[in-house]
């Protein structure tokens, strides 16, 4: 396979990284079916932590074993495979090499919501390097009473990762008392939770596709009065990638709960109209039949490469 | 004794870790009366710290005395013994090499129940080497406000542990303000304590035999959507190992509070046709004049080994 | 490309690695034209350093420029590119991703041949992961009488290594007082230097191909006794393959000095036959116009998947 | 199995040390067929390094491979087995758990006999925690020029060793420029070796069976005027273990270069005679096709359990 | 002042190296009067410390006081100052920030010639980030028998100046047993140099003008193999340029001893049109009255800018 210009442009914007962090990057970029388009898929698996395991693959029982994830991701030819340090180290040393892994560094357990959201470091940038990674997952609540915990966390966690050569994938997920329910995918919201990320120092940014609404009184009012168009998700998703640094970072965004495979395609379009990089597709995935979620991981690509 | 393949698949289970931790785990598997057959039953004394002593010993009063349960373990061929470290320093020293420690690295007292469930750190992996111990032990209560503390306290220790060949036990006990009482031992959160575990890292994860409760709502749809079955004890534990990544991880079963060897017996035979890995059984066993002692547990044993 | 079953045969090799240090090899065995075979060509270019820049690249004087060698790799589909830091360092931030790096950590000039052979350690393995490198690679000399020397910057180097995921490649090049000019390419002593970089952890190895010659008496004993067939030079190198851990471990073999492309084709092709995984080729390569270098090093490709 | 008296006995020789180190040290006494007799028979395979791979390994080639060794060690019975850092790397995850490791933390190539004799250090504590030895191995040799170099990086070793609960098994081969080639194995520079081993804190120490002849005019007065007997093999055997801390340290004897079964198992009763705590057997198991190996290193095991 | 294209191009020439290291680089290069031209003069003086203070400073004995040589510097409109750690200490508070400094960590002195060639390291990478440096300076001495010490001692500076955003200035100076007193300056000799430091790592690189000779006869039959021109100085610089890197490493080169300023400048033209990148000039500069030495300087950065 050629090293594509494309990705060859994506590097670019980060010029103050270390070769190391850009090789693996490039090593996402690059893997997979839509390895060298500059768009990514990425299967994420951190549900059983974050819901429970029956919640999470009771609808689909293979799924409860760590070996299923690996290879759903590598037979989809996705991207990456995410997931807390329990899944990957039951089966990394087994798949070692056959698909770029992201260790994701913290989570939040949904058995005891107590308090302002806040996940626990439940990995480390060592366990990374020591599984073979090639990114570092991060998730930080804007929003959340607790946040600047978590976004010192996060930077310092992003200082040593870049030293050992990995980028950090940000999932920047608006939640907590400052935040309305439907603000948590507000326009204003998810664009401002983007740079939030950016400027922390993410390489790869995570977001929920942004609903028609605005959250903020005076994000309201410059919407309004610069006409900014939020319609449409292929404005709205514009107006996020535009919000990532001029669309100079990596924005994927998640699809949420699971649900038909016409309406995820539908929405991938928007996502894809507006400039957006890639999706980031757990439930939707595993939580189906096998041989299902590889079409619809499939299709999803195929959407993708189809601009 | 031969090396089993059962043991050798268990092993398999673990393929990220380094030899060093694998032979410790293998040890623990190769002892005592169930050597070999991939089944475990371990002897636990904490709760002279967790309990109290009269509590704890005045029952079966020799049990004041450390050598004791040393002893208790060796004659009844459990596959190891776990306890705080006052007990094992007492003697490791003189009992070298005759049993598998485990070191309980926390504790928790009764004396101050104050704010949410959080156990004191009180042993170090460098402890655990120097008393030749083969794992090291930790509690997390999943449902406590201060769940992330113990979280992100597991982890680091884990790490370090692993980095000198020892494996960890976890005891995942739901407790704090999160859960009901019933819910601490409702099916869908010990299964869910279990789950948590694993993604830490755990290798051996002890819980409470579930009872056919659910505790959150959530969970409850899933539960009765899927038609999972939850009347009997195996059913309940076939759903605990299942949400233990598919089985691939070790899961025994506490025994609770002291009760009838009868009754013990039953529960124990649940446990085993679920597909559980063995029993942890501290109060019914010390707490019976040694030879009952000896008898229940070599009777415990006697059912793991008949399947 | 699909992980095939030989380069996971070749993984299962090294069980004792972590999934790091397994994916980093896995990623050069999967990578260029001979991805998947198990079989390795890897461009080597620390002539520079080890033999002055006019008798290395005036012969093809784009050779000059850092940039070529890289340029080259690539276009020639080899596994990996091998040079010292300078040269990583001036292009590696360049062609971030584009190939698999080793970082050579030691060097030898030829300026000043003083006292016995021992190379400067030129590099770390921070180096190695700030550049995005996929092993380190360290020279040894056995036969030198300062070989001690080396066999422990060696042994450090690779615990470190592993440490931060990284297999090592090994140049084991007998050298020294205690070898005659001719010895250091005798059967016997190539074989010996071959053991002793596997008993010093090296997951590659390479060596000089092998001459019908014997140098040690002690060994001249056994050949005779046993019969060791020595005359061709299949029968060389798997002489040497057996005495690499039975085949466990990847020797390649060296190209020497400039020829003609006709004969060194004829030295593949027994490398090939006596069970050889590859040929490590700078001279022969980077010293000819860069089409004739990047045709040669296609045939030789063509000859390994021959088999 | 029982914990016997005697293993009990001879841990209370080493009073100082933690239970860790006690804890290795009874699991190699009580592994194999010597399982609990104090008596041990060690498989030791570091000649690849010390003599080359051909010497070794072809007269029965496949001891060629590196598991060949560990299935050898544990078909045989044996307490354990000794060999370097790649011998021990290639199989130890393989056969994690399966029969107690020393990894040989020195040695010496034969390729490059330059100057006073000294090993390289070859690999390290933390390597031997990773593989999850028993033990850590190391080769002195008293009469060399350069004993000194060896006698500090031992204790050093040592050290760390029993801070990570490992015990020391001490190679002591008086060699080089202070000692005639009779002298090496003379038997009072025999038991002067020994005793320089337990000072230096050898928890094990392997020695040559010592000859009827004596090196130092300085011995030979005290053995003539005390009429110290040295005519047999246990009269000699006798005052080594003697001068080994009275018969509290564990001393082993090696069998050297290969011979007949007939003229091992008589050496091996002259050592059992003589106190000898067991036999730590290289060339005459491996050079021998495997089953005849098995047969010999069980006749060894009679022989011992025999008193 | 624009920043330049020329400066952008040299620059890129450093794409491993983070923005710290290439902002004090791009500092150096845009200051004084050859600012922006890709041009460098530099002025050096450590010569207190390798010839002694008389030989040095008599000529002109206000260049006694360390505050003089920072005012000539400045008045001449140099690049940068480059001089060990006492002559810095004592006036970089007091003329902080008017001139780029250059730290020169180790020094050679003149009293005691004793063994091979080797420098003592003088200062640290903290002594230049306190002092506001803008790099660091090293002499190594290829052909030295100590060489490798000081390979070994740079390559550490480096990667620790690298982390403090620091580029280097490597002294490279072929001298000792290995190369006779006109091989020094011996064209091949010289290269060769250069290229090493290259390798190592250096930033820019100070050599000597190349006389028309050469010491190597493997080198001698290149030079006459390929034609190299080596007759006038423009020739022979050339051939030193494309040895560091075909161009991509800033080579600059020193005046040696005094001579008249019609000489120099002569000199100072071959250099430039040779391709040489700049001067460092110390004894030619600092042992003329002031005002020469300023008039000295501007013409030969005046030859600098003709090109």
């Amino acid at each position: 396979m050629a090293f594509t210009e494309r990705v060859k442009q994506i590097l670019s914007w980060y010029p103050s990284d270390n070769p190391g962090t850009l090789t693996h990057l490039s090593r996402m970029l690059n893997h997979g079916t839509l390895a060298g388009t500059g768009k990514m898929v990425i299967l994420p698996v951190d549900q059983g932590f974050e819901h429970g395991p029956h919640r999470s693959f009771q609808p689909n029982p293979p799924a409860y074993d760590p070996d299923y994830h690996f290879q759903l991701a590598i037979d989809a030819g996705c991207n990456a495979y995410a997931a807390p340090l329990g899944f990957l180290e039951a089966s990394a040393g087994k798949f070692a090499g056959e698909i770029p892994l992201i260790l994701k560094l913290n989570n939040s357990d949904s058995l005891a919501k107590v308090g302002e959201p806040l996940s626990a470091v439940t990995g480390s940038v060592k366990d990374a390097v020591r599984l073979g990674c090639s990114a570092i997952g991060f998730t930080i609540y804007p929003g959340s009473g607790a946040r600047n915990v978590m976004f010192e966390e996060l930077r310092e966690l992003i200082a040593e990762a870049k030293e050992h050569g990995l980028p950090s994938v940000v999932w920047s997920y608006p939640r907590g008392s400052a935040v309305s329910k439907d603000g948590e995918t507000a326009v204003d919201v998810v664009a401002y939770a983007a740079q939030i990320a950016a400027q922390l120092g993410a390489h790869i940014i995570k977001v929920k596709p942004p609903k028609d609404f605005i959250e903020q009184p005076e994000a309201k009012k410059v919407f309004e009065k610069y006409s900014i168009p939020t319609k449409t998700l292929p404005d709205r998703v514009r107006h996020v990638i535009q919000s990532s640094f001029n669309g100079k970072r990596i924005v994927i965004f998640s699809g949420g709960e699971a649900k038909g495979s016409e309406e995820i395609l539908e929405e991938v379009k928007g996502i894809r109209d507006g400039g957006g990089f890639g999706s980031i597709m757990g439930r939707n995935s595993f939580q189906r039949p096998k041989d299902e979620a590889v079409k619809l991981l499939k299709d999803v690509m195929g959407v993708f490469k189809g601009k």
